[in-house]
């Protein structure tokens, strides 16, 4: 029945599961990352799939790692959250759990998964945008997914919004998601409570007191009872968003975004102002039909899953 | 020998040639477009490749039309400067002919060129950035024309780099070709003029003693005889230019970008500066190589002899 196992390595947690064809997990197991060392990473993520490996016949192994892999989907160049540098990935897996494995961006994967078994089911342009603490993004082209002449397309949490904008991680300013993420969301909400404490009486409160308090869900669940503070933080990085992806329309002209992470739990909250924005910021837009903007499905194992499939179908 | 038949279908005039499989034009003709005439339009072109075919044996005619093509290579849905609305461009062209015909966007057709036969050769990753009035983009990804889902991937020259920035003739704001296209750069010359008319002695003169006097042609004259101003104008152009490239480099990692157009003209004065700031603009830029970026080498034939190679190798 064509079994898979997907692994998602993050800078906390390794997640591996058992996968079916349609993209239904059977089985996971999760085990805390040991991210300051490589060679222990390496030894959690085969552990795992030699456990699940020994209860399960499977077609394929995939791995989905939170970082830059090379265009020969073997080495992981540089992970922000691990300690892997030029860590080559696949053939230490190999060597330990004796068969094959693929490897991936994490983002990429969780696209592909999207794309086949997800909310973008029958689509072949697609961009998942994953909006939390940052921004993270997969992309597939013409049904294939797209990696770049060097593995590290699908950046675009840092193309520029704004000149001379706040400073990014990346060490750039002005990087989209500055704007248009969940930091950008907490941090409008505390500079808000901070601003107008008379307003923010609510999103005080969840965030115990003190504005320091105030995170995502704390936001989220504000919104959701309707505080309009909270709705207009939503409605400032929903605009955000959706004026950048206006600027990937322009560019990719994609049939589909498919809006995952953290803050897309919020839901119409944050893809209502952002469909608008798409909608009002969308070159020729009399001359052209809209992408659809549409929530992710698969939740956090979409990574996993989309590892194991991409594993199975090359 | 594999020849073919390539049309350039522009807003002032239709160029067509036939074109080797080495990409060399053999017989060229032009002609002035009745461009207020989609019937008379379609006329011209039909006239010009019968005129060809009657001297030439070719295995394939190629179209380029400045406007949206549609996905299935047909129509012309919509084109800024000719009346063209949902024009069937191939069926109407064929039942002059009477042999099958390709239609391309003409920005496609020219990267297309450029990546098999022009300055990208042996890329398979290339973006051709046209800089002349406007921004025109054609995209290689993967060694195949992208042209998205609705066909009207490639149009970078209306990505947004400026929050309520300069208005552009697409309706929106602060888009791209308002920063780093050659009317961008006229438009620096001539404001320089106005305000400093005595460091602007040499600009002014190639005007005709007029600011407004002064184009294009003008102030990369100037530049190339090394008057400050005019290089700065570049300068100003070439820094726009360059932190695009690296915003299309965190969303696509090409391997190349080749910069064509009246602008592109001027060579190292554009190119420099672009240059650097692309390479000071690149996210993850310690952890990744810089895509080549170089002057297109085809010229005004990019188009014509694009739409030829594509007709013939589909």
């Amino acid at each position: 029945m064509g079994l898979a196992i997907g692994v998602d390595v993050g800078g906390t947690k390794v997640a591996a599961g058992v996968v079916d064809d349609r993209g239904r997990v059977i089985e996971r197991l999760k085990r805390y990352t040991p991210a300051a060392s490589p060679d222990d990473t390496i030894g959690v993520i085969a552990g795992a799939v030699s456990e699940l490996l020994g209860r399960y016949t499977v077609d394929a192994v995939g791995i989905g790692a939170a970082g830059f892999v090379d265009q020969t989907r073997a080495n992981v160049l540089f992970a922000p959250n691990l300690a892997w540098r030029d860590e080559p990935v696949k053939k230490l897996v190999e060597e330990h759990i004796g068969r094959p494995v693929v490897v991936e961006n994490d983002a990429n994967a969780a696209a592909w998964a999207e794309t086949k078994l997800g909310a973008a089911r029958g689509h072949e342009h697609v961009l998942l945008i994953t909006v939390g603490t940052g921004i993270g993004a997969g992309i597939v082209l013409d049904g294939r997914l797209y990696r770049g002449r060097f593995g590290s397309a699908g950046e675009p949490g840092h193309y520029r919004v704004v000149p001379d904008g706040r400073l990014c991680g990346c060490g750039n300013r002005g990087c989209w998601e500055q704007y248009a993420s969940g930091s950008a969301l907490v941090a409008e909400a505390r500079e808000f409570a901070r601003r107008s404490p008379e307003a923010a009486t609510r999103l005080l409160q969840l965030g115990g007191g003190s504005p320091d308090g105030i995170d995502g869900p704390a936001v989220t669940e504000a919104a959701r009872e309707g505080d309009p503070g909270a709705v207009r933080c939503f409605e400032i990085v929903g605009d955000w968003l959706g004026a950048g992806l206006a600027d990937l329309s322009a560019i990719l002209d994609p049939g589909c975004f498919v809006i995952g992470g953290g803050v897309s739990d919020a839901g119409e909250l944050l893809l209502g102002p952002a469909r608008d924005a798409y909608e009002h910021g969308l070159t020729g837009r009399s001359h052209r039909p809209y992408a659809d903007v549409r929530l992710a499905e698969l939740g956090p194992d979409a990574g996993l899953i989309g590892a194991a499939d991409l594993a199975r179908t090359g």
